[in-house]
C-alpha cells in the first residue's frame, strides 16, 4: 500500500516534482474584455501576450466570436470579434509555442461563417461556451470546429445551476464529441472546495478513458478561484484558467500569478508576470476606469449562487458601497 | 460502512445541519491593530463590538497586555495594552454572551502583574501567543492565567517554519496545559489547504482525550485565509478566528462575512457585519490611513515562507508598486 501511494502521489506530482500535462491558459484579455466591452488598447494587449511567451503560459484567450448581426461591431471592442486580422496586429503569424484561442458563445456566434477553417486562421484552439439548455447548438459548433482543423474545448458554464443527474447526463454526451477538454466553469462564483473536489471527481469519471483533459475556470467571488482551482488540479485537472492579477468580470479569476507560484514546472517564470502587473494593471487599477476583484456584492451573489449581474450594476450604480442595501435586495430577491 | 459514513457527517455538520461546537473569535481590532500601533478610536472599537453582538460572534479579541517597561505607552494606542478602564470605556461590564479575548506575548507581557486575577477583570480568556522556543515561557502564562481564573489558548505562531518532529513535540507538551483550545496559527501566510489538512490532523491527534479544541488563525497572503480555514474547519477545528472586512497586518485575516455565509448555525446574523463595513471600514479604507488586504508583495512572502514584515516595508516605502524590484529583493535575501 505505502508504494501504491508514492506511485499515485507521483504521478500526481508532488511538492518536489510536478505534472507536466498541466497547462494553463491566460484569459485576461477574454474575460478581462467582459468589464470594459472589450475595448483594450493594441498595447495593453501585447504587454498581456509578451508577458504570457515570456512567462511560459501555454495558451492564451483574445476574446469571443460574437455575431456581428448580434452584436453591433460600433458597440464593442474589436476583441468581441477578434477578426483575424485584429489577432494579426499583435501576434503576426504567431511563431511561437503559445496557442492562441477564442470563445465561441453558443447562439450567439454565426460559427459557420466567422470561424475560418483552421489553415487561414492563427487561431489554434475554439473554445465553445454553452449552457446546459444550448448544448445541441454547441455540439453542432464542436463539430463545425473540429472539421475546419482546430482543437476544441466545450465550457459548460453556470454548472452550480444544474441539477446532478442532468449534469451527469451532459457531460456524458459532451465526452463523447471531438473535444480535447471539458471545463468545470463555476461561472456564478458559489462553489467550496469541497463541492469543486466532487465536481472534478465526476468530470474525471465522464472523460475517462477518451483522451479528454478536465478544466476549470473559476470565479472568485467568495476569495475561492486560486483555492478552487488548486483543489481541482490536484484530484487531476490538467487544464487551468487564469488571468493576470486576477482580472475578469466581477470579482474576476484565479490569479495567474498565484498559481505560476504554486505551480514546480520549472518552463513556468513569475517575473515576466510581475512586470506586466506592474506596468500595465497597477495604472489600468489607479485610473479607475476598470474595477474587478473580490469585492462584498460579488461575495454575495456568489454565496446565494446567483449570476453577478446585479452585483455589477450595484457597483456601477449611485450606491456602490451600500452593502446592506444590496443583501436586502438579494434576499428579497431569493424570497 | 454508509451508516458510518452518515454518522461522521452529521457530527462534523453537513450542508444542511451545522456544528453547534463551533466559536468564531473576531480579531479585528488586536490583528487590526497591528497596522496602526493599536491606535482605534473608541467610536471604531464599539462599532465593532457592536457589530460582533449582532452578529452572534462568540468572542471579540481587543488586543494586548504588552509590557509596559518594553513598549512605552505613548508609542502604542491603548489597545496595546487592554487596561481594565479601557476595556470598560467600550463594554462597560460586558453583560452579554460575547466573551472578551486578550492575547498576551510570551516575553512581551508581564502577566504577574498586568493579567489581574479574574474576578478584577471584564476579560474572559486569554490567549497566549508563543514562537515554539519561547513555549517554556508561555507554559508558566499558561498556568498563571489559567490559576487566576482564565479561559486560555496557546496560539503556536509561525508554524510553517517548524520542523515536524518539534512540532510534534511542541504540540504534546502544550496539550498537557490547562488549556481550552491550540491554534494553528499561520503567520506568513504559506499555507496551501492541503497542508491545512494534515496539520490539522495532527493538531486533533495532539489534543485527542484532552477537553481541548483546535483552533486556526489563518492569513490572507496567498488569498487562501477562507479557503485554509473552511479546510481546517471540515477536519474537526472548532475555534475560527476572522475580522471584519478581513482587517489584519499585511495581506489581513480571513473575512468574517465570508466565514459567516458558509457557517449554517442560525445564531450567526451577516447583515450587522456589513452594515460595519459599510460605516466603518469602507470610509476607513477609502481615508488612505490604513491598508490591509491581499497584495502581490504578501504573496510573495506567502509563497517563500517568509515573515511579511519586508513586504509591509515595501508598502510603505517610496515604491510601494515595483513589485519586480521586491521579488528581486526576496530571490536574493532567499539564495
Amino acid at each position: 500500500m505505502p508504494q501504491e501511494h508514492i506511485k499515485d502521489q507521483l504521478a500526481k506530482g508532488t511538492w518536489l516534482t510536478y505534472r507536466p500535462e498541466i497547462k494553463i491558459m491566460d484569459c485576461t484579455i477574454r474575460d478581462g474584455g467582459l468589464i470594459n466591452d472589450h475595448q483594450f488598447d493594441d498595447g495593453f494587449v501585447s504587454a498581456v501576450y509578451r508577458a504570457c511567451l515570456a512567462a511560459g503560459i501555454d495558451a492564451m484567450e483574445f476574446g469571443y466570436k460574437a455575431d456581428k448581426k448580434i452584436v453591433a461591431p460600433g458597440k464593442c471592442g474589436a476583441w468581441k470579434f477578434c477578426d483575424e486580422d485584429t489577432l494579426r496586429r499583435i501576434v503576426g503569424d504567431n511563431p511561437t509555442d503559445l496557442k492562441i484561442s477564442v470563445m465561441t458563445d453558443a447562439e450567439r456566434t454565426d460559427y459557420h461563417t466567422d470561424v475560418l477553417p483552421k489553415e487561414q486562421s492563427v487561431i489554434d484552439i475554439v473554445r465553445v461556451a454553452t449552457y446546459i439548455h444550448q448544448i445541441p447548438t454547441a455540439l453542432d459548433m464542436i463539430k463545425d470546429a473540429a472539421d475546419k482543423g482546430y482543437r476544441v474545448t466545450a465550457n459548460l458554464m453556470a454548472i452550480s445551476a444544474i441539477q446532478e443527474r442532468e449534469l451527469e447526463e451532459a457531460l456524458a454526451i459532451l465526452a463523447d464529441t471531438p473535444i480535447c477538454a471539458l471545463y468545470i466553469v463555476d461561472s456564478y462564483g458559489s462553489y467550496y472546495s469541497e463541492q469543486i473536489r466532487d465536481i472534478t471527481h465526476m468530470f474525471m469519471r465522464a472523460v475517462e478513458g477518451k483522451g479528454i483533459e478536465v478544466g476549470i475556470h473559476a470565479h472568485n467571488n467568495q476569495m475561492l478561484a486560486y483555492a478552487n482551482t488548486l483543489e481541482a488540479l490536484i484530484i487531476g485537472a490538467n487544464r487551468l484558467d487564469a488571468t493576470i492579477n486576477g482580472m475578469g468580470r466581477g470579482a474576476g479569476n484565479c490569479p495567474l500569478e498565484l498559481l505560476l507560484g504554486f505551480l514546480k514546472n520549472p518552463k513556468f517564470q513569475l517575473r515576466p508576470v510581475l512586470e506586466c502587473i506592474r506596468d500595465h494593471f497597477v495604472p489600468l487599477e489607479k485610473s479607475g476606469v476598470m474595477e474587478w476583484g473580490y469585492r462584498i456584492p460579488y461575495m454575495l451573489t456568489g454565496q446565494m449562487n446567483m449570476h453577478p449581474r446585479t452585483a455589477i450594476a450595484m457597483r456601477e450604480g449611485a450606491n456602490p458601497d451600500d452593502y446592506v442595501a444590496f443583501y436586502d435586495q438579494v434576499i428579497e430577491e431569493e424570497s
